[in-house]
Parts: structure tokens; C-alpha cells; sequence
């Protein structure tokens, strides 16, 4: 019997190493898109996951990204995690840092989600999430080059929501507020509710990834399209 | 060892019970508020939850089902699903109703969000779980004598939330959109995802109840303060 | 010829000075409503506007008030500015103050605006014009017993116009994002956009009027259901 | 005495042109910005502004824009009415199509911006206001190639007002909802509130100029960021 597979596009040592050992411990066949795989070798190596060299933000690359994919098994869930930003005052921005920031964020986050829906429309079910952030529903100050691009993938996932939940596809987006914390082996563990000294003040990244497991494995019936998550003691 | 007692208010047949089994399946010691005890004499006899007649609007009365939920055991979950509505344009609606309408599904939120954040304070941990409508964000035609509370409701949620967050309570809001589907044994079961002629078109109590429950079980260091459920057909 | 009519519920000596000064210039017939009206017997020697006692929770207090505008002239402007609010922690606050923070806040809205639909209905135009504050829109720690109405208050204004704007009938709701500074005379005047050392940190009474009028005045081709008015210097 | 200029990016005959006469009679010297100025020319004839060939998306075309803005007198007022969208099932879209919307209706945004804060900075006053849709805060099924721009054009704005505000530079947000009617003479007028036959079902281009003209004209101790306009039956 062959595993489902699940593509985790943007994948570094954060959130997707955590999504990455969640989703094959439950059954998946990982694949990890990245532009630079050198970083990800260990988690390949304990995972047994494929990683293939990605530009999210080129067509021809995030094409063959799903060739392979598609190799591996049948597809059933893909996390974009990808993100660009340029920080800065509005008047002192570069502006091809800027479009670049467009380009791999919202751009992207089309290029992926459009590969993904059309593979899962004709398998007929399956999961598309997509990670935002605090910049995906506020514009702070000096953060133009941020709130650009995770506004528009907020727009992007809300439509293809709407567009392709009543064909079975479940898409939701991820408010993630807050810094995401090093995943250090026995640390910031889910179930651990009593750290001495507030060591769970930044967001841990294997809990965020035990919340995406769930919102994928929602009954159709009652699905979620997008929710925020943020440590306990995180001003909002 | 004492079992956790989980206090669900505004307790009718739909998700109260759904939410009743589950939490009493996982170990839970269930007490279940309602003006009007008669229907859930089934449920009571299935689950052996302790049923309090209450009136979520009046303080007596919630202090007394609390009172009778402390000596159940230790507080860990308070579900407040009690709601009010007035219907009708704007010109139409009886003044009375309405009134009754924000003291039931706003004010009665307050009570019973108050005497269950006095007790999970003292204890130090657990959650409040409100439940909303699509009238918590939006306000209908003809549907003011429900936006009123819902959106009050929402309102004392979020404020809740960032008050009791950084103390180790978790305070979430939940939109449900849509028609909850009665509860009949068989039906709608999380878990199957293709029933023939679209019998999940509805919301399955039972998988809101997995939702609720898997928001209570978050670790810390990623909460969620908000979250929508609707069927994979609604229009949104 | 007879002038028009406005109605300003809830009355101070701030944004309700200023509005009830504005509309007199601009040929309006002003009745205040406020459960006090000794504050206000300078605002009527000044302006000749009407004042009638009112408490915006009772249904015959409100119905007389309207009775009363009724034999001024044509209704054609409604302003609700009455609030309520009970301050601190969700465990300390007094039952009794919340529900009266809600009667005024939310239900006083509701009354207002049903007496006002009912006429401006027969007369077949006109405007209701409802004032937010920040807690409207976001609930604030410690800030629940001013969350509950403003946010309730909001899903009000929401479902009326909605329902009222296919009916010719403008309803809006004004976020008021600040402080509003002491109407006095001289100061913080619209057009005067350098005084010094930033005297005008806060909101003046006087430009939040002329918003209100603008709004008022819209073409119905386009109008605007809600708008907020902050500080220049204001964070949000 | 010379005349404060207002720039118009994305010039179009419906509200571009409404706004061109609008503040063209209130004093201003108006510089339009189109990638086509044939379909200018009488509108350039009849209110005398200038019209400069631009592509909102490249670099040196807007510096171009500004550069020629700067010779016609101090600026005071920059409007982005530019657009761009890809229609579509997700499934379907054209990258290439999707990536012009992208940088035309959002980063054409940022690079327009960017030039207009550099010179109201120096300037010390002035407002920026940008032309947003519904789909700037929902995202359709279809229309992924548009709520993704608007998105991030809204989140662009957003961000500006909390960066410049403080600065006396007035960014605002509006969200035109709905079908802007053509702009023929004597018709849709402000003021004409009963015209027959429901001919105001769309939005006035003058009356939403009336609103841009109002806000860019607020006192900043009360400053709006964002407001909707739409037809007062239009559904919502």
C-alpha cells in the first residue's frame, strides 16, 4: 500500500522540520521544497524525506516540484511555508527587494497552490495550508514589505477557500503570531504545561505543527478555514 | 484520582451533546447547564453527567451551578453554548425580546465566563470555550436582535482571551457557520468523508466536539483565540 | 418652511456639542437627549436646540423623546452617542454594572435606532448615525464590561444598515480611536493644521462633527457604512 | 500663487476623471498618470491637467511621473486607482497574467507610494489615498487573481498609515463596492437623491470623488484610514 504524500513548499529547520517528522511519524511520504537543500541534509536523513531544489517563485521549477511529487505517491496535503519581506521605512525600501518579497510570498503561495489544487481536484480530496503571520492582517509600521506579500497569500488562500472547499479540498490559513522557537530536542514539547521560567513564551514549532495535523484531519463537515495560534503570553 | 469536571452551559441535544459523550469518553466529569432539564434525561442516563437546572442570566443561579460543578471535582473546561435571538426588521421586534435576547447570549456569557475564570484562576489552569454564529461577525439584515449578543459575546471572548492568556487560561471563540445537523447515531461521523448524497452538508455536532476538544488540548506555546467551522458546501 | 430635525442621544458636552453646534449652523432643529440635561443648559441657550430628559434603556423614555422630535419637525438625522461601561479584571467586575454597561450601550442603541427606522421608514429617507470606540472592534484586557456593548452595539448598526440602505435609510458607525479632547473654544479647530507642540494629539470634537456630516450628506450612490476617526499621532 | 498638485495614478474616465474635475475646480493642478493617454485627451482638454504616460510597475516610469509632478507646483495629493486581475478557477489561471496583476495592482502601489511619501516627507503634509475593491478583504471562488493584489495593496496602505500618519502625511484605504456607473453629464450628481427608476444603482464616479476630496480634507486630529462605499442597494 503506498503512503499518501505531503509537500512542505518553504521548508527550513522550523516549523516544516517539525511538520516533516509529525507527518511521517502518522504515515506520509515528505517531500521538502527548498531553495538550498544543504541546511535540510539532517532532517532528510532522520525523515527519509525526498527534498527538491525549488524557486517557488518559477513556474517551470514548482512544476517539476510536483513531478517528483507526484512520483512518490498519491498527494494529499501541501503546506506552503514560503516567505519573502523587505524591512524597512517606506521611503528608503529597494524596490526589487520588494518585488522579490512579492514574487516568493504571494506569487509563490499561486504558483504552489495552483500545482496542488490541480493535482487534489482530480484526486477528488486533500489539504492545502498556508502559513501566514501577524503581517497578514496588520500593516505595522516599517513593515510595507512584509504586509504586501502575506496580505495578498491571505487573499489568495480565502479564495481558493472559497473556490475549492465545495469540491472537497480543504484550504485554510495559519495566522501564526509570534516568533517561532528553535526546535531543540525535549523542548517546548506539547502536553508540558508547566515550564519553569517561561520557557514556552516563543510559539513552539512541533505544537503549531500537532494544530495543522488537526485542521487537516477535520471531518468535512466541519472545517476551518483559518484560525491564529500564539504563545500564551504573547501581547495581541 | 478525580476526573476533571468539564461545565457545559446553554446545554440542549445538538453539540452539547456531542460535546458531553466525547469529553465523557476522554475521561471528563461532565456537568450540564440548562433552564430545562426534561429533554436531557436520555443524555443524562448515557453519559451519567450531572444535570443543574440554571438560568445563565441570573447570578444566583450561575453561582449555584458552579457551586455544585466544585464539588464534582476540579474545574478544567467551561463550554458556554447558551444563546438568545430576537428575529424580525428592525422596526418590528419586540423591545422585551430583545433585552431578553442580549441578557441570555451576552450577559449570561459574562457570568458563567466570570465564575469559571475565578475558579480556573485559583486552580491555574484550563479553558473557556465560547460558541458563536456567523452573526458574531456579521450583522444581517433583519437579524439585529441576534448580531447584538453574538457580537457582544465575541466581544467579552476576546477580552477574556487577552486578559486570562498571559494566566494560563485559554479562552477561544468559535464561529460555527451553518446548520448543526441533529445528532443521529451512524451520521456524520468524523472520519467519513464520502457519504453518498451529501448527508454532511450540515455541521456534524460530533466533529465540532473533536475541534473543540483538540482547541482545549493546545499546548500553550501556540493557542488559538479564533476559529470558524462550517460544512465543505456553505456559502461563505 | 420647517427646518429638519436631528436627534443626538446620549448628549454630552463633547462630540454631541459639537455636532449640536454644527447642525444648527447648517439649519438643523437640534433635540438632546441625555438622562441629565443641567450640564446641558449652556450647549441650549447657545444653540436654541431642544433638550428632553431621556434614559436610553426604557422604552417609554425613548418613545416621548421621539414624540417630542416629532413635533419639531421632519426627522431626518439620528445620532446615538449614549455609552456604558464597567471597568476591570473579568473576575472583579460587578455583575450589576456590566448588565447596566449592556442595557445602555447596546440595548439603548437598539431602541434608539428602532424609533428612529420607524419614522425615517415613513418618511422614506434620512440617516442613523452610531458612535464606536476602538473597543467596538477589539476587546482590550480588562476591558470586557466596555467590549460586550461596543462590539454588541456594532453588530446592531451592521444588521440595520443592511437592512435599512435598500429602504433609502443611511446608517453608519463611527470607530472613535482616541481621546476626545475638551471642547474649547478656539482650539483644535478643522483647518488648523500646525498649532504647536501637537495640541491636537487628541480628537477634536468639531472635526469629528464635520465627518459626521460629510457622512450624512453622501450620495446615496455611494455611501459609507463605517469609517474610524483617529489622532494623527494615535497607535494603532 | 502656485497651485498644490494632485497626481492620479491608473487614470481611467470613471472615478479618475470625476476626481480630475472635482479638484481641478477646487484649485488643484492635476497630473494624470495612465500607460495609454489616447483615451485622455478630452478629459486633459476639458479640466487642462497634465498627462503622463506611465506604467505603474516599472521603477523609472514612476520616478519619471514624479519628476514631471514636481515641475507643476508642490504636492499635495496622490490617488492610486491603478488595477490588475486575472480571472479564473484557480486551476486555470495564467501565471503570467496572475504575476502583471500582481505587480501592477500591488507593487505598482508600493512603487507610486513609495515616490509620493519621499516628496510629502519632505513637504511635511499631504495625503495618499488608495483604491481598493471588496475583493481588497474577500476573497471570491474565481478570483484568486484579484483578491491577491488587493490584498496586498491593502496591506501596503495599512502599513503606510501607521509608518506616515505620525509623520502628518494622511494615507488612506478606500473600498469602492460595486460597479462604478459611467460618467455622463447631469447624471448620478450628488444631491439628486430621487432620481427615478433606481438609476443610482452603481456608484457615482463624482460621488465617491466628493468622499476623497472630504477625507483628504479631514482634520488630522481626526483622520479616517479606511472606509467602504457602495450603492445603497447594493447587497453586502
Amino acid at each position: 500500500m503506498t503512503s499518501d504524500v505531503a509537500v512542505i513548499a518553504g521548508a527550513g529547520l522550523g516549523l516544516s522540520a517539525s511538520l516533516a517528522r509529525l507527518l511521517t511519524k502518522e504515515g506520509f511520504r515528505v517531500v521538502l521544497a527548498a531553495r538550498n537543500l544543504g541546511k535540510l541534509s539532517t532532517l532528510v536523513d532522520e525523515t527519509g524525506a525526498l527534498a527538491v531544489e525549488t524557486d517557488v517563485a518559477d513556474v517551470a521549477s514548482v512544476e517539476n516540484l510536483f513531478d517528483v511529487a507526484d512520483k512518490a505517491g498519491p498527494l494529499s496535503l501541501v503546506v506552503f511555508n514560503a516567505s519573502g519581506r523587505a524591512r524597512g521605512p517606506i521611503a528608503d525600501l529597494d524596490p526589487e527587494s520588494v518585488k522579490q518579497a512579492l514574487l516568493v510570498g504571494a506569487y509563490g503561495g499561486f504558483l504552489v497552490g495552483q500545482q496542488a489544487a490541480r493535482r487534489l481536484l482530480s484526486r477528488g480530496s486533500g489539504s492545502i495550508l498556508f502559513t501566514g503571520a501577524t503581517a497578514s492582517v496588520k500593516g505595522f509600521s516599517g513593515s510595507a514589505g512584509f504586509a504586501m506579500p502575506k496580505f495578498g497569500l491571505r487573499g489568495l488562500a480565502q479564495s481558493m477557500a472559497r473556490e475549492l472547499a465545495p469540491k472537497n479540498i480543504h484550504v485554510a490559513h495559519f495566522i501564526v503570531d509570534g516568533v517561532i522557537a528553535p526546535n531543540e530536542p525535549g523542548q517546548n514539547r506539547p502536553g508540558q504545561a508547566s515550564e519553569p521560567d517561561r520557557q514556552d513564551r516563543r510559539l513552539s514549532p512541533d505544537a503549531i505543527a500537532e494544530t495543522y495535523l488537526a485542521i487537516h484531519r477535520q471531518h468535512r463537515s466541519a472545517w476551518t478555514w483559518e484560525l491564529e495560534l500564539r504563545p500564551w503570553i504573547e501581547n495581541f
